[in-house]
C-alpha cells in the first residue's frame, strides 16, 4: 500500500510500504477514508523534531474497519470509525479515569506499532479501547467534521474543559490555528457568553466568528492584554485557552486571566517558563496537556452527527493523498489552515 | 500600646507604638485576644526578606471589636472576630468571586494601613469585607482554633480546595509545617479516604495522624515518589497539596500526582521551575496561591464551633506577648510548630 514517509526536512513522500496485518487479537485494520496534516507534523517537516529517515508520519484519520482480531468486541468490519491520535487499552486506571492520552499501554498513531493516518490502510492496536464507530456509515459531507475528532476538535475541547469553561463565561482563546479555532467552537458550545479570539489573519478571524467568536483581538502582547481588560472592566477573562505553546503565548494567557481563572493549555510547550509567582499572587491555575480525544469522542460525535457543531470547516483545502507533499508546503507557508487528504 | 517590630535579622522587639484610631468610616479597632507567629514571618526574621527597621510584623490574630467607623454594618463593639491575613473590601469583582486575597483594594495585615497581629490592638480597614464575628464570645478553649482561621487553616483548606480533593480520594500532603498539617486536616474533613503526610519529624507525624493522616512517609525525593506509587498501585495520588514552596517540594508534588490530578499549591514559591512538560504529558494541573481565608471563614468557623475540627492543635507553645522574641527563636529552631501569643 501507499503511505506517507518523511526523509529529511521538507521531504515527505508517498511511499510503498507493507500492507498492515492483524498481529494481536486486539488489533484492527482500517481502510482510510480521509486523513489530514496536523500542525504538529510541521515540526518534523521543518526539521524542528528529529527525523528518522523513512519513518511514517500523520496521526489523524477516519476509515472503514476491514478486519479485526479475535478479541475485538466493539467494532466490526464495515464500521466507519474515528481513530484518536493515540491508541489506548481502555482498561488501565488512567483510561478508566478518562485520561486515555496517558494510557499505561499507549501507542502513538504513526509510531512503531500503529500505522500513520496519511496512507491507504492502518493497523490500530487496542481497537476496543481506541476506535469509536458511528451508528451507520455517515454521509460523505460529515467526513471532515468526524475527522477533526481524531485530534484538533478533541484538543480544542480539552483546552476548554481544562480551563473549566462554563455557561455565561467570557473566554479568551490564544492561538488561531486549527486547535485554537476548535477551542473557540468548544467554548461557544459550552455556553460561553463571550468568546474572544486572538487572531490577526483575516481568514482565521472569519472562521473564528463562524465558530462563535463574539470578539476578535488582532493585537498581541501588552496590547492584547489591555484590550481584554477593557472588555472585562479591568477584571480579566473567566477562562483562557492556550493553544500555541510558546513562552509569549503563555504569558499572554496568564496576563488576560482573571483571578481564580484557569488557563487550559494544549499547545505543546516549547521553551515555556511558567510565571509561578503571578499564578500564586493572582490565584490563576494551569491545567491541560495531551488531550484525551478518546474520552470526548462519543459526545463530540453525537454533536457532529446532529449538526450541532461543524468543526470540519477548519479544512480549507482538500488534496488527493498523492499530493501530500503539496499539502505540507501549503500548511508550512500558512496558505492553508488545515489540509484534508483523500486516499 | 505595645506591638511587635522588627529591626534586623533575628531582632524582633515589643515596642511602644501609637494607639490605633478609626481613620475611615470603614475601619474598626480590635483589642487583640491572641496573635501568633507565622512561618512566613520567619523569612523576615532570618533576613531572607528585606527588612524596614522598626516596621510591624505579624498578620494573624483574633480579638474583640472596640470601635467601628460610621459605615461598618456587620460587626459591632463587643463582637469576637477573626481577622484574615489580608483586609479586603468585600465589594470588588474579585471579592464577589470569593478571591478576597486578590481584592482590588487589598491591604495586608501588618503592612502600612493595618496594624499587625502581634500587639495589643489593631486597626482593621474594610471591616465589613474583612472581619467575621462568632455568634457569641467563644469559650477560651476555642481561641487557638479560631486563631488558625486567620491564616494557616484557611491556607491548608485552600490547598485542598485548589487540589480539588473529594470524598474517597487518596491525597498526598507535601510539607509538615502548620499549613501542611492544616492541609491534612482539610483533606480528611473533605472526605479523603487516604491522607498521606510527608513528614520526618516525630511530633509533626503525631499531629498529622491526629488530624486524619492515614499514612506517613518519612522519605523524600525519589524514595517518597516510590512509596506513594507503591501505595497507589503505580498510579499516583488523586490530589496533592504543596505546602512548602521550594523547587524540590514542587518536584515531589508533581512526581506523586496521578494523571488528571491537580497540585494545589499554597507555599510561596521560591526558585520554583514548574515542570511544564511533565504537566503536559501527564495532564497534571496546578492551582492555588494566596488563600482567600475570608472566603472560607464562615464555613470553617462553624466547623470549629461545632467541634468538627480542632486546628488549634498546631499551637504547641503559648507565650505572653512580651516573650515574642523567644517565640520567634523557638520557631526558627523548629522547636515549635507554631507559637501563640497572648497580649
Amino acid at each position: 500500500m501507499k503511505a506517507t514517509t518523511i526523509h529529511a526536512p521538507f521531504d515527505v513522500r508517498l511511499s510503498d510500504v507493507p500492507d498492515p496485518v492483524i498481529e494481536k487479537p486486539t488489533d484492527a485494520v482500517v481502510k482510510i477514508v480521509a486523513g489530514c496534516i496536523c500542525g504538529s507534523d510541521l515540526w518534523s517537516y521543518r526539521g524542528e523534531n528529529k527525523i528518522t529517515p523513512g519513518s511514517r508520519i500523520g496521526h489523524e484519520y477516519v476509515g472503514i474497519v476491514q478486519e479485526v482480531g479475535s478479541e475485538v468486541r466493539t467494532v466490526k468490519p464495515g464500521d466507519f470509525v474515528v481513530t484518536p491520535f493515540v491508541a489506548s487499552d481502555g482498561t488501565c486506571p488512567n483510561c478508566k479515569a478518562g485520561l486515555q492520552s496517558v494510557c499505561q499501554n499507549i501507542v502513538g498513531i504513526g509510531s512503531k506499532g500503529a500505522d500513520g493516518g496519511q496512507g491507504e490502510y492502518a493497523k490500530v492496536p487496542w481497537a476496543d479501547g481506541t476506535l469509536v464507530a458511528t451508528p451507520e456509515v455517515p454521509d460523505d459531507a460529515l467526513v471532515p467534521s468526524l475527522l477533526t475528532l481524531s485530534d484538533v476538535m478533541g484538543t480544542g475541547w480539552h483546552a476548554a474543559r481544562s480551563a473549566r469553561v462554563k455557561a455565561g463565561d467570557t473566554v479568551v482563546v490564544v492561538g488561531d490555528g486549527a486547535v485554537g479555532l476548535c477551542g473557540v467552537l468548544a467554548a461557544a458550545r459550552m455556553g460561553a457568553e463571550r468568546v474572544v479570539a486572538l487572531s490577526r489573519h483575516e481568514s482565521r478571524q472569519k472562521l473564528a466568528r463562524e465558530f462563535g467568536a463574539t470578539h476578535i483581538i488582532a493585537e498581541r502582547g501588552d496590547e492584547a492584554k489591555a484590550a481584554v481588560l477593557e472588555l472585562t472592566d479591568g477584571v480579566g477573562a473567566d477562562a483562557v485557552l492556550e493553544c500555541v505553546g510558546t513562552d509569549q503565548s503563555f504569558k499572554t494567557a496568564f496576563d488576560v486571566a482573571r483571578p481564580g481563572a484557569t488557563v487550559g493549555f494544549v499547545g505543546v510547550p516549547h521553551g515555556v517558563e511558567v510565571p509561578i509567582r503571578t499564578m500564586f499572587s493572582r490565584n490563576v491555575g494551569l491545567a491541560g496537556g495531551v488531550a484525551p480525544a478518546r474520552q470526548y469522542l462519543p459526545e463530540l460525535m453525537a454533536d457532529v452527527l446532529s449538526g450541532a457543531i461543524n468543526p470540519g470547516l477548519v479544512f480549507d483545502a482538500e488534496l488527493p493523498l498523492k499530493a501530500v507533499a503539496e499539502g505540507y508546503q501549503a500548511m508550512h507557508e500558512r496558505r492553508s489552515i488545515k489540509v484534508l487528504l483523500r486516499p
